[in-house]
This record gives structure tokens, C-alpha cells and sequence, in this order.
């Protein structure tokens, strides 16, 4: 399938990151206006929450798009994905009259012009452990290369529950935690801002569709919405004091942020792509019936304060060795209850490349090889670089991107107890 | 402080769980009717939702208790908080005239005929750690006595973020999972119903006031509207496969059942008593200023389909080392936003005794010591067991309880993925 042309010019430029096959879920606000329900469509947003309210979208079961985040539409299935999705083309297409184009033109603000906010209510957040290098690379420098990957890894998609609450959309700061944490030749811990501030990339599956009890990973499949890039900022040196034996808990707890846009599944139908070969085999439950991957080309950005931004890291989404369905199965294994907005981490995607690393722990080696930036070089996050995640999927003339997942870093508080 | 004396004759029994002291918090319906707040008093639910929409009751900010859960009033804050027990005990008293008192009985219902439902709306669910005895029993048995505590455990509440989509409340049953398990001499592992389904007996504290970044000891105790009983069910066989290196997932994810009834702290204030001594001195900046424990008899009971129930434990809140406003006052230090409706569970309250063990884990010392029941014994816990939590304070001349925590083991699924 090649590029589905629109009478918006700036959405069939092969470069332009939101063509009509992209048509991605975001909420945004233009001055004081309140947030509302958007799709991006070239260098617009359409106000999709103001064309239902005029009758120019018909969602089953609507409106659903009366507030201001997407977890009506998600909850609602893919039936009513689809539809919006196919209403959508058509009054964009290029075969719109121009009555048609006059009443969704009412509706469309240029995407320079409007503010982004959370694209929808996160329930829970789960992250996941999914990338094979980036568990080797970690595991190598904690316990050796023999004993790095742990005796699970190969056999279910790892993960732990992050935390819902520190979830913020793209362009929000980041202030450096502080926490406990004690060095391997101090005999006490201290309390002090984090030294080794770290991103983590990840891609973030949208749980559109509630279950309860066991899926299979079939149907976990047709439960997800869509996907975000998805930065996990974690403090490393809080994490080795606190993460034995329950796993982490503070030091991922400051901020995770996701890009403004989901990318619903159906635009990355193309770049469908299966996961690398099993080193062993997964019991039935965690098998996949097909290929559940994408082929999302990444990239991680730093720029200092002023400065330029350097590409510190290129890698794919088809690194993960777990798919997000069969993370999301293994969430509900034991009867686990799945909810609507439930947002799920992939863990870091690293590629078996030093320049494909997802997080600074690793380009820098734990801090002990800093890496060169433009002017400069890094261990971990210094205050006031701005970290921006990219992803894109290159299709045949036209592009799917997902817009920045960007954040800045601002300086600890001198004290997080004053008043 | 002794008995307030209620107009209620059953609520100024020595025994009754129900005193004017106490008015805990829960959510009712009767018959057909939807599920309403009311509270507790001897014998009898009072309808505080309809007191409120009749104009008896007078809330600031109001109204708060015209939807079914109590998250509205626990968002308002202390003020409000003690303005409801205030007015309640000026209407149950027994100084109320009998105007008063035909307008109250109007509202109230046995609780022998009601059905209680969830109290409030979890927002996100942490389980801390935060029982000495707990974590060296369970530490003995993985480590040997040497190791047994975590480096990190005597100077911060080590906690992992649960799944609020587990939590029921009392008098759900639970359904044995299936998970993933390896025993240490299998080459792989096997995914089938768990056989170490056990209980982790806890105190929930329920976070009222929502957060932004770091909060003080103190501030956090005021945060907190009151607390519940809390069982949160453990696979020990799929805990010990899945939990290295990221922690407990899936098995803690089948359920975790509350009481009906959130006991406001103000009802708690007689019994509050101190953290045992520190073994290490504590980081200032989780210090408590002031007693931050309760002294809370907590037992726990189990019952075979059909048979009578043994008291398998007994044992105190006071046993905890880290209070729930020093678990808060943690949970925050990274800059991790709370929120109303928030539920911290304490860990497991094991006292130091054989018999005053809070899981079957410690009970049954990880299985090779099976105990004795009416009529048998168990090691771990057996399809249609009833488990049952219960937790009062004594105090002169009255007793705060929590009603029953309770919840039947019904066997796993045949086939999970059937349909």
C-alpha cells in the first residue's frame, strides 16, 4: 500500500510524519481554549471532538469524543476504530467535494499553533523488560556475560508495575529526583539528588479494549488502541540501592514521558514484522500466531542548553524480542483484570550496535566510557539537555511517525522539603 | 477516652465492632437498590448519602456522598473529615433528641441485610515490606539467617507497585491462578495452576489528600483518610520464578480483598504507639515526629468447605518497623505524584512467634512444616478454604474493629483460554 493522498497538500509529502494513512489520536488546545480530541493530518490538527459534535463523524455508541482525552474510543473496540479511521479518509481524501473540505477546514489549526496534552487517562502502567540487548547489556554489566540475561528472560516477557501517576505528555520538564542511595564502598546510604539521571527508550502499547481473567495472545492483540514512543527516565544509582529485592520502584518513579500522539494499529499494519528467532522455545500460551512486531525506526536526541542536538542513538522497534500482545498476555495470566488506558512500557530497545543503545547506562557503559556529544561528551543526563525520542515507520513514499517524545531536564530543588 | 455513647443500644456493647468511636466508611446497597455510602454503627448501616441529600448531613464542598464510593469525601481533606464525625456523633449520640433520631432511623439498615461493596475507588495499589519479622522469616528461608534482610531493608520501606485492578473487597472469591512455575530441579519451566496459593495478612492505608513531589513524614500522615484490613493473595511458586530481577508481578496479581470498612484515622488516634526501636538510625527525611503506629490485634482464620475455622495466627499492626506515613513519605522522595484513592499495603504483619506468622509461607516454613488445623492440616492454601482476616483495637470499654477481610479459594480453570 503506498501513500492515501489528501486535498491537505502538506500530508502527501513523502517526509511529512502524518499522512492520511497515519491519522494519529492526540488532544490539544489552541490559546485559552479548552483541551479537546484531535487527529494530526499533515501540518494540522482536526478537531475530531468538534466534527462529531456537528454530526460530520457518526461513532457508534457516541459521542465519544466529548472529553477530553481518547479513552471513550478505545473502550469502545475496533469496530468503531475502524470506522473513524475510514470516515476520516474520505472526508480528507483527495475525492472530497468541496463542501466536505469547507466543513472539516472550520475544524483544522495549524499543528505549530495548538498546545499537546496527555492524548488519554493512563489506568495503570506496566513496564516491560522486552529487549534482548538492552537485558544482556545490563545484565553484563551487573553479573558478567555469562550469567546476564536472568534464568526467566527466554522463557516470558519480564516486567513490573510502574507508576501510572508519572505519566506526562511530551514537552513537559523533568526535575532531577532526589532519593537514597549508597555507593558500594560507602558503609551508609545518603539522601541527594540523583548523578546518574538516565532515558530509557521504549515504545508504549495503548490498551484500548478491558478483559478479564487469561487472554490468549491473539486476542491481547485486538485489545491494543495503539502505540506511543515512551521515555522511562530512571535514576540509576537510586535503582541499584532500592531494587533488590522487590524491583523498582523510586527511581522510575519521577516522570515517564510519552509522545503526544497514539498511532493507532491499523497504520502500522504495513510494517507488521515478526520477532527474532526464539533462542528457546515459549510455552504455547506466549506464542505468536503471527507476526506482532513493528518496523519503527528510532532515535534518541540530546542537546544540551543552547547547544546542538546530537543523535546519541539509532535503533528499530523490531529489536524486542516480546511483542506488545504477548507482553499484554503474560500481564493477564494469573487472571489479572486489564482496563481500558492501561499503558504498557516495551523496556529500553537496544540494537547489538554500540551506537544503537537505548539508554545513556549503556552508551556510556554504567558511566565508565562517556560518549561524545556535539562539544562535549556525557555519562548520564547533565541539568538543562533536552532528551527527544523519534520514531518512524518508512512506508513506500509516505511516512508514519509519531511525533517528538521530548523532555527537558531541570536542576534538583535545593531542598524538595522546603515550603 | 472511653465508650461514645450511642442512642444505638447495640453500637454501646463492649464487644461491638461498631461503637460511635469508630463510623468506618463503606458502601452499601440493599435489595435492588444501587450501592450507596454509609457507616457502620452497632448493628445498623447508617445511609450518609441519603442523610446528605436530606439535607442532615453537612458537608463543605458538598455534595460529597452522591456517588458510590468515597473518594469525594477522602479528597476534601481533614477538615471535612472531622466535620462528618462530628456531625454523626452529634445525631447517634445519645444526647440526640428523638426529632433526630425517627429522621436517622429512616436511613438506617441492619447489616445483617445489606451487601457491602469496594469503599473507594483504587487509583493505584502499592504493597511495602514493611514487617520485620516478614522479611527475615522469608529472607531465612531464601538466604539463610546471615542474609536474611536486604542491605537496603533497615533504611528505607521497600515497596514494589501492585495492580489496583486486583483489588475486591471482602467476600469476593478467588480463583487459583495459573502461571508459569520452575521448580529447581525441573530444566524447564511449566505453565499450570498454581500450588503455593497463599495469603499475605496487611493493613491497607488509604491515601486520602493527593500529592506533588517530595512530602514530608509528617505531612504525609495527614494525607491519609484511614485504613482497611488487607489480604493481598501470593503465588509463591509463580513469585519465586518471575520475581528476579524486576520483583512480584503475576503473583500478586489474582486478587488482593480489602475489609468492607475504612476505619478513619481519627478513630485509630487511642491506639496509636511507636515504631519499634531502629536497629540503624533512619535518613532524617524518614524520621517520624510522633508515633505513627496503632496498636491493632490482627488474627487470622481458616476454614475448610464445611468445616470449622482454625485460628491459624495472631498477631499486632505494632509489629510493623516502618509506619504507613513513613512508607508514604518514601514513596515520594523521587517527586512521585499521589493521588485520592491511593492504597498502600503495609506488607505482612508477622509477629515473632511461630504462631503469630501472617502467611502460610512463614507458617508452613516454606511448606516443609505443615500445621495442624480442626481436622487436618495445610501447608499452602487448599481449593474452597475460606481465609479470613480480622483486626480490632481495645479500648476501654469499647472496640474498634475493621469487619471481616475475608475471601474462598474456588479451584483454577480447567483451561484457562477456553471460551
Amino acid at each position: 500500500m503506498g501513500l492515501i493522498r489528501s486535498w491537505v497538500e502538506s500530508a502527501n509529502a513523502a517526509e511529512c510524519l502524518f499522512p492520511l494513512n497515519n491519522l494519529p489520536c492526540g488532544v490539544f488546545s489552541t490559546g485559552e481554549s479548552a483541551p479537546r480530541c484531535g487527529v494530526a493530518i499533515g501540518d494540522f490538527v482536526l478537531d475530531v471532538a468538534g466534527l462529531e459534535a456537528a454530526g460530520l463523524l457518526e461513532l457508534d455508541g457516541g459521542p465519544l469524543l466529548d472529553v477530553p482525552f481518547w479513552n471513550e474510543v478505545m473502550a469502545a473496540g475496533p469496530s468503531v476504530w475502524a470506522a473513524l479511521r475510514a470516515q476520516l479518509q474520505l472526508i480528507l481524501g483527495e475525492d472530497a467535494d468541496e463542501h466536505v473540505r469547507d466543513e472539516c477546514r472550520f475544524f483544522m489549526y495549524e499543528l505549530a499553533d495548538v498546545a499537546l496534552h496527555m492524548p488519554f487517562r493512563v489506568s495503570e502502567y506496566t513496564d516491560f523488560y522486552a529487549g534482548r540487548n538492552h537485558a544482556f547489556n545490563v545484565g553484563t554489566m551487573f553479573r558478567g556475560p555469562e550469567n546476564a540475561l536472568p534464568p526467566n528472560w527466554l522463557h516470558m516477557p519480564i516486567g513490573y508495575n510502574g507508576r501510572a501517576s508519572s505519566v506526562v505528555v511530551s514537552g513537559s520538564d523533568v526535575r532531577r529526583p532526589w532519593g537514597q542511595v549508597k555507593a558500594p564502598d560507602q558503609a551508609l546510604p545518603v539522601f541527594q539528588p540523583s548523578r546518574r539521571f538516565d532515558i530509557e527508550l521504549e515504545l508504549g502499547a495503548v490498551v484500548g479494549m478491558a478483559s478479564e481473567g487469561p487472554v490468549t495472545v491473539a486476542e491481547a492483540e485486538a485489545m491494543i488502541f495503539g502505540y506511543v514512543l515512551l521515555n522511562d527516565w530512571s535514576a540509576r544509582d537510586i535503582q541499584a540501592w532500592e531494587y533488590q529485592p522487590l524491583g523498582p520502584f523510586q527511581a522510575k518513579a519521577t516522570a515517564t514521558t510519552i509522545s503526544p500522539w497514539i498511532v493507532m494499529t491499523a497504520a502500522l499494519e504495513p510494517f507488521r514484522t515478526p520477532t527474532p528467532a526464539r533462542e528457546l522455545p515459549l510455552l504455547p500460551h506466549l506464542q505468536e500466531p503471527r507476526p506482532m512486531l513493528y518496523d519503527i525506526a528510532l532515535e534518541v536526541g540530546l542537546a544540551p542548553e543552547g547547544g546542538p542536538e546530537t543523535i546519541i542513538a539509532r535503533t528499530n522497534a523490531a529489536e524486542l524480542y516480546y511483542s506488545a500482545p504477548q507482553q499484554l498476555a503474560h500481564h493477564t495470566t494469573s487472571g489479572c483484570a486489564m482496563n481500558t488506558g492501561d499503558l504498557l512500557g516495551s523496556g529500553t530497545i537496544s540494537g547489538p550496535t554500540k551506537d544503537s543503545r537505548g539508554s545513556l547506562l549503556e552508551l556510556s557503559w554504567g558511566g565508565k566510557e562517556p560518549f561524545a556529544i556535539a562539544g562535549g561528551s556525557r555519562s548520564f543526563i547533565e541539568d538543562h539537555d533536552t532528551l527527544t525520542l523519534r520514531g518512524q515507520c518508512q512506508g513506500a513514499g509516505y511516512t508514519i511517525g509519531f511525533g517528538e517524545c521530548t523532555g527537558k531536564v531541570l536542576p534538583a530543588l535545593a531542598d524538595p522539603y522546603a515550603r
